[in-house]
């Protein structure tokens, strides 16, 4: 997977967030593109980038319920109605958003009276101009209260909001798991327990992987 | 009512339909402040002005589905949660904006796929999150293309924007009616005929106003 993260922040170094995203982000094949508020941007070059991609994540903190303002400037000056219609039909879009609140203060009737996929519309408009697949964003809600364990799931699931292919289903998901347990367990040359162990828990996961399609296309023709 | 349209605009003098709203604001009381993007901001003068409004307007073009990167700067540098909780609580924030797609694109299942108010709920979650009122957005779709008649409606009804009272109801909007023929009849001295035609039409519908809240009274009472 042919993947872009556009990182849209005023001050990168001083967002643990971004630094923990930023470790995230080397385990995969991604391409780590930060917005620098210090330079101009190079329309030739980001559109290049643009175009060699087959996956583009915005990733940003909300500020104000939206984008910072580095990321509206990115996109006045580098993308056009003809450029995002010709050059990105049918590449995905995604966006990786962190808070400052709660998950519990998005909703009607709370304190911000919106969810973040409601407040992330102009960017789902986007990807509808444009024919692209727009991908649930991914949501980190304070990210400074997470527990290890939380981070440690958050560290996954980022990875393969970066370069899973798409669309995310129990299928790709898995074979996901098991392709990043395999590369884990191989860059350990003594861990021959854990490989035969993933050897065979790959095995198990792959037959039961096919029991479940078989189960579904059943299903399917029940239903059908 | 005194009133502070914040204007957004990379180049304003290059918008026929910011020009055209510029006219319209100086028939009123209403305080025009435009966001130069050559200039720093001044976050003491920024907040002296929102303190000091009863209506805050924010102006701008529909950019890539959301406001330009100005505004997202202004935010930024001029507005904290603290500041927005305790000195904006109770005021009145509104939005004009204006689109290069005709209205029909602004639905689900169109070319945009949301409504021009889905697309501005950061804003509406701003006014949530600072307590205060929230006015239904004035969408300017296509200026380029308003027949005169439609023109001078939206003349008027941009002025009732910026300085109608709130809540705009029957009577507060006739009222301003009123008051903007008598203004303007008594700028003409010679318009006699005009002036007493104006008193009568007045007082006719001063007196049709009762009624109706005679009438509405009465509803309430049954319904109650």
């Amino acid at each position: 997977m042919n993947a872009l993260v556009i990182v849209a922040h005023p001050n990168l170094a001083d967002s643990p967030t971004q630094q923990f995203l930023k470790q995230g982000a080397k385990l995969t094949t991604a391409k780590w593109h930060y917005l620098d508020p210090l330079q101009e941007f190079s329309p030739a070059t980001e559109r290049q980038l643009l175009v060699e991609a087959e996956r583009i994540i915005l990733q940003f903190p909300l500020y104000w319920y939206g984008a910072p303002a580095i990321l509206k400037k990115w996109q006045e000056q580098i993308l056009s109605t003809n450029f995002v219609q010709q050059k990105l039909k049918n590449k995905q879009l995604g966006i990786v958003v962190n808070t400052g609140l709660p998950e519990k203060d998005f909703h009607s009737g709370s304190k911000v009276g919106f969810s973040v996929e409601q407040l992330l519309a102009p960017y789902q408009a986007l990807a509808h101009q444009a024919h692209m697949h727009w991908l649930n964003p991914l949501t980190i809600y304070q990210f400074q209260y997470l527990t290890d364990t939380q981070q440690m799931q958050l560290l996954m699931d980022y990875q393969r909001y970066l370069v899973q292919p798409y669309p995310d289903t129990l299928k790709t998901r898995s074979r996901w798991y098991l392709k990043k347990m395999q590369d884990l367990s191989f860059r350990d040359e003594q861990s021959s327990l854990i490989q035969n162990t993933l050897k065979q828990t790959t095995a198990e996961l792959e037959n039961n992987l096919s029991i479940l399609a078989m189960i579904k296309a059943g299903e399917d023709e029940v239903n059908g």
